[in-house]
């Protein structure tokens, strides 16, 4: 059986981002925020989504910026790594990810604390000014705070895009509640490593 | 500020199901089915989700017992084979993903496709009897059709769920109707590298 379909990928990815703009409802977004707002769309496949996102005041500012300046993207799972586009970032900027370090698993045993929250330690310094992309586990949010309480480095921005049934809901509305990092947020349930690397893809470079 | 929330990555795991078979209506789904469709759901952050899954017969027990006979996993990303847990498949089976191969940009120009299609044509043999997982790209799924009209190898079963607005539920619609191969889908734009992962994690191990 023969299927008729588009075949060049930038075709796709304009007549995506059509469809996104003709059915979600945008509105509200400041230009530089729809820009993330519809790749984070397309990541979903959910045009619904758009009632979800939240950002801080200056938050896409202060991400762009960090970008451009060279900071590094902090990822807290390899799916998120893995869907940054290389070559959109400004600067070739470093994409980091200390989750498969041999070091985590005995640390999260010492700390009584998930695997994803002993990698953050492992951040130390890079944290200063980095862009933070959280894609998957709610306890990486909670954990920034404690981090922060006990005296790290502030990042640029959070990409708080945890997904799940447990905490993550929760995390991100601690998240907004904190005040002390702008964020960029899907509220509730939804999220994921594919959203949360759709936002740094969108902050990266204005190309569409 | 400090926050309250569980440390322990298997207390979550736990709860997560917990949440989502008290939710979710999962009522026409066979056990071995039901089993996949939990962990797709806790991967989307959607109970919604069970809806739009479709299990080809015999899909589940195809899967597995390939998986159990040592098929590799066969990703039409890298976020999709990041997000397959090592440690749960059966028979230390290779998760294969081509797309960083450097001849696939030359070859995706030479078929007038995307990179994704022109990445398949280097799965040769390996597909006969794979378990494959379209996470992302629509046309994976419309090229896979055409690689079997022209005598590539049947693979053992096609968790097809690629996502977005342009093909994808049109690929999906179009795998159900081929019949050619079992399949595992979620019918219309949702879909991701998460949810494909989750549904090879689950067909991996019976272990939640």
């Amino acid at each position: 059986m023969s299927h008729d379909y588009i075949r060049d990928g930038a075709e796709i990815y304009r007549r995506s981002f059509a469809i996104i703009r003709a059915e979600a409802d945008l509105a509200r977004f400041a230009p530089e925020e729809e820009k993330v707002a519809v790749r984070v769309i397309h990541a979903a496949g959910m045009v619904e989504v758009a009632a979800d996102l939240a950002f801080g005041p200056g938050a896409v500012a202060a991400a762009k910026a960090a970008l451009e300046a060279g900071a590094p993207v902090i990822c807290d799972s390899r799916m998120v790594a893995n869907g940054v586009t290389r070559a959109r970032l400004p600067a070739s900027n470093e994409v980091i990810c200390t989750l498969d370090d041999p070091s985590v698993p005995t640390l999260a045993l010492t700390i009584g604390n998930t695997r994803t929250a002993a990698a953050m330690m492992l951040w130390g310094e890079r944290l200063k000014g980095a862009v933070v992309a959280i894609g998957n586990a709610p306890t990486a949010l909670f954990h920034l705070f404690e981090m922060l309480d006990a005296g790290a480095p502030r990042p640029a921005a959070v990409i708080g895009m945890p997904v799940g049934f447990v905490g993550a809901a929760e995390s991100k509305e601690a998240l907004i509640a904190d005040g002390r990092v702008p964020y960029i947020v899907v509220r509730g349930r939804k999220g994921g490593s594919a959203m949360a690397a759709a936002a740094i893809n969108a902050l990266a470079s204005d190309r569409e």
